[in-house]
């Protein structure tokens, strides 16, 4: 026979972690709704005539929900059977890290803007609503990406070689006449904004050699990008390809390959199997 | 019998609405010049020293084009059999769109620039030429974006989260010594800014760890820029496979949509043509 | 019987327009050498420091080229049997223009430097190499770009009728607060710079509201640039498809789809014929 | 028998050049950690303030780590048996021009920066800890770019002509009224810089209609960055494919590389195990 303390555990569980009564469903919407009116107070705040003109009141809200989030994380710790595994997953870390910024800004003042952290909880939302379809395209990128993770470690390696390489050949041609390029660590920024096409243009190089260089390393830059979008779009097409397969074999001939909406086969005829999809 | 005035509205609507009679494609023809002439006078109009020498013509001129296309819209309205429904479909919203601005303009100065919105009524040009294979192809396009629209969603709601937590993050370490990154909203439009790769250099970091934070952005939008990409193209090759099978029909049940290999009828299981390729 | 002067006009055909001689490929290569030095001599002369050194020499050098282009311009003209479809053709156009600049210099100081077109004529340099294999892998481009002519055409009236609409709004929201949306045109600059990620930053909006809106053409940006990526992507994916596509049927079950390498039929075992590639 | 000087050079090769003994391992595990310190070392030494603070130091410790690697690449020369052939190899020359600029730094000061190359001595990192998958992932990329190459090859040129011609027109149009286009090659230094869309805005057009072609370039760009794009993943999406096959071998000749629905050999005829997927 359960405890009454273990079962107010059970149905805390349940409230907290599952999204199935309608119980869970609110705490979950009500959470929800938090996190973003949460967020938004310190985005908000930090906009100076903001701060200035309603900086106590934003303050003493923020100190409200950062309350609510804080009783609310104990509440898991209580509630969850193995709470140190809760607190090392992937959510229950993003769950501590939005409200610890809040008690670090008491000692480094500043900290407390980290709060923003907290955002990335509504990540849940595709769960807590549902939706399964978008959870399983999420997915799909997600596989893709892991797919070809080994490729993208090999294509960042070498981009980050030949950062430092360019980054070294730029401090030294245009080192002397140019302030943007003072330092190896300067010139390898220069060479990432450069590389990825971002171009922000605060540093440049002014020497018609430093140019020249600039403008082999931009179309280098160029049939480089191609890599990882290639790598991710192949890896995208196996994984649509896969999702898609249909794996009927025709009880006649044996043949596979059969589009999803087929009652017969296409090599010789015979009805297919019904399909309860 | 129908009354006159119902055979009079039949009558405009095929001229208005159609472009299969000699008089509706000329109609369509004179409202897409009015439509395009129209457009360039809104835009050359707000260069500055063409509105000073011309302005009192250029403004007389749009009045007069505001004028025709109020009186089309009307006409519109009073032809189609539901006017509420024409007015919230797609090309009914943007007709109206397309003249309100005029009218606001007089209440709001400066609202009469959005009379450009009148451009996009030119989308039609596709339909009105029977340009029937363009349209095909945008369907295709709009297809494949419609496929990836789960993915697409997932991917911008990642973004977006990351954009609050960067954004968060480069305050912190910018905010202080670097006007640029003077609040959170801030930060996260050179978040946008950056992650995009447009990179304007507005809004630039400053400190030696925000350039390495940015760096790592960068890197983080490089492999993220690939994303969209591999989603939209891997929905591209499945549209254009979809659109490019065998036109090859059944003898017994006419259904089409067969694989290049098949013998026999997918839905019926009669035996397909011999091809000869 | 030929006259001497229409033998003599085939024989410079020959060694004009022909590179299979090796007084046609001695041509060919002279005139490529001609035309890199006329090149270079145009862009270093417009170096300010070299075009005040070295002026004159540049100045006669560039009037010998000019000289010889037109010979040899002319040359074409009287061994071709049909100069005017000469002249409309790809490359007899550009032949033109490659000597018209010189001429037009004289009367509008400035446009002999329009010179540089010349550099088209290099386009020859596969041909006359007998690149075979790089003017193959040239026309697979080509004909992806052309097979996705109707696509990139609906996607880029898209993109027009976008920028416009663009434009036009952010001329309203910043062109009061902001001399960089003075006018439409400058915005649909700006729409432009934005949507295509180039981003030079001399325009950027400065109030809140334009920045957000910004932030929204370029995640829409963001999406959009996937398009013309993806199009492409599937055209070339479908292309490299067709080209390496084997028609071998099988001589005892006339089953096709087989590899370049396969010495019998993988359906039926059978031997399949020699193939002289 | 082999003399005692054999078998040390032996001994040494295996140590030095491979990674199957732990002496082996050892000795490149430590020569990786001198590279990374090392191309720190240099990257730190070139920051204003620890230069200032720190050079002395800096500089000594550079001279250590070029002294244990000068040792390393001559014991390489005595152990190799070919010496010429590694000296003229990938990874020989690298480990060639990772010692050289130190020396030459002593003549022309500030060539000892170019130090950093010695980073990409780290490329072995992924043969030393033998981590075989990542290196066949880097080949299958390579092998896309290899295969592309031809593709390339003709889509640079193209872009490079264009340009030559887009530089010329822009200094024709902007040169006169726009100090940032008062040469051909700065004009063509800009093109590269907004084809490529970095677009840093150190160079940007000023007059109308240059702005106007400008807008021409970009949206040319647009279409042209989705080209390198298609064809890497053209070629990643076939690389994919062909390792990705089917690992069934024929019970009679051994070979592999069968299509998923081959019944019998390509290369012998021979019937194949039926596959039970």
């Amino acid at each position: 026979m359960k405890s009454g303390n273990s079962r107010l555990r059970e149905r805390l569980h349940e409230i907290i972690f599952e999204a199935d009564t309608w119980e869970g469903k609110l705490f979950d919407l009500v959470i929800m709704a938090l996190i973003v009116i949460s967020t938004l107070v310190v985005i908000i705040e930090s906009v100076d005539w903001i701060g200035v003109k309603f900086g106590r009141t934003l303050y003493l809200l923020e100190w409200g929900f950062t309350a609510i989030f804080t009783l609310e994380f104990l509440l898991r710790l209580y509630t969850v059977k193995r709470p140190m595994r809760y607190v090392f997953s992937f959510f229950g870390f993003i769950d501590l890290l939005s409200v610890i910024p809040a008690y670090v800004g008491l000692i480094i003042p500043g900290a407390q803007s980290l709060i923003a952290i907290r955002a990335l909880r509504l990540i849940r939302i595709f769960r807590v609503f549902k939706l399964g379809y978008f959870l399983k395209e999420g997915f799909v990128i997600v596989g893709a990406l892991r797919a070809s993770r080994a490729k993208i470690t090999v294509f960042l390696t070498f981009i980050l070689l030949s950062i430092i390489v360019i980054g070294a050949i730029m401090y030294l041609v245009e080192g002397g006449m140019n302030d943007d390029f003072s330092s190896i660590p300067k010139s390898m920024y220069w060479a990432i904004v450069t590389l990825t096409t971002v171009g922000y243009g605060d540093i440049t190089p002014i020497t018609g050699f430093g140019q020249f260089l600039s403008a082999l390393v931009m179309i280098m830059g160029y049939a480089v990008i191609a890599v990882p979008t290639g790598i991710v779009s192949s890896e995208l097409i196996q994984a649509t390809k896969k999702v898609s397969t249909n794996t009927q074999a025709c009880p006649a001939c044996s043949n596979q390959g059969h589009d999803d909406d087929a009652n017969f086969c296409k090599y010789c005829g015979s009805k297919l199997h019904e399909v309860t999809p």
